[in-house]
């Protein structure tokens, strides 16, 4: 079962990932952890080449096709491998991260989007928990933190406010998969509730 | 105009750029040269991540996706902008390229290749010379050379023979815009054919 994390900066999605590893973990499944963009040696390189220095550095049609090839990547060496040997694989993060970023950006470029994975990615979640919280809450959970990696935060709280809003309706769209989870409570009771789902979504019949 | 230049290592592509260049100067003509993979700053740091390190390290996608993100910002910042203030655009390979390499060593990527340059790139040469040579003086002179990037070198002769069987495939499929050039001859008399040509189609009525 492959499993994904989304959310806006400072959600607190990378810790629901991780405690969702350990849950199941200690319910006796092999969990692999990884996040994107990123996830494989290659396309920890692209991340850095796509976040690390002027904002202004790539065009967003650049920086799509730079994501696309970290995400195959990853997918090729992380994510494939471990769902054939039988893995929970958690990513914080994966397509849903572009359709929305740069979808959102620049609202004309989600069918490029949806075609380069069509045709380079073509796999999807079993399962996506969305981290839904207040950007303004968001923002300074993210700037608290120290990093390079400031590319989509210098984007500030209007942005935030759209990511959030992209990413509701990505969560409409794709119903089936998605589960929106209040994050605004405590970790361990957003823990709790997606753990729960997890669970119940491995053990049931409706799982192949 | 847009002129690229295509043929296998070895084949005094780079040098005949090169020559070509320095005679339109003198021609009067405004000329951008450059070269891919690379051709921009960000291009540039594509091609490191593409060209050095293990041969295997990246997949015939993955390659495909790095190289047309390259390409997408060498288009962008250098070909796009020069073009637009009238000067000529000369490139040591382009696009032929990718459909050469990727095409070929993994023929059913070819469509996807295609798919790829129509989505994300467009823009074709006016004119492409390929300079032909024997693949076994081609790879004995770039052996000669010294460089970190032995990336494609490595393959050996039988792939430099499949490539030059490949471009001349490409050379039939474009052929209007692709002039055959014999590159066994002497370096000045290889330059003075190619710049009769390009003059030529600088001068001519037909082109726009």
């Amino acid at each position: 079962m492959f499993i994904t994390f989304e959310g806006i900066d400072g959600s607190g999605k990378s810790t629901q990932a991780r405690l969702l590893a350990e849950t199941l973990r200690e319910a006796g499944h092999e969990v692999i952890l990884t996040r994107e963009p990123g996830g494989s040696p290659g396309a920890e390189e692209i991340r850095r080449l796509v976040l690390e220095g002027d904002p202004d550095r790539w065009s967003a049609e650049t920086e799509i096709l730079l994501f696309t090839a970290a995400r195959r990547d990853h997918l090729e060496r992380t994510i494939e491998p471990a769902l054939a040997a039988g893995k929970v694989v958690i990513s914080d993060r994966f397509a849903d991260s572009t359709r929305m970023y740069q979808g959102l950006s620049r609202g004309d470029l989600r069918p490029t989007v949806d075609r380069l994975h069509q045709m380079m990615i073509g796999r999807e979640p079993d399962l996506t928990f969305l981290i839904d919280i207040d950007p303004e809450v968001g923002l300074s959970r993210a700037k608290g933190r120290n990093g390079h990696e400031e590319r989509f935060e210098d984007m500030g709280l209007d942005m935030q406010r759209q990511m959030r809003a992209g990413f509701l309706a990505l969560a409409a769209e794709f119903r089936l998969r998605f589960h929106v989870i209040d994050g605004a409570r405590a970790a361990e009771a957003v823990a709790t509730d997606i753990a729960a789902m997890a669970l119940s979504a491995l053990a049931g019949p409706d799982y192949d």
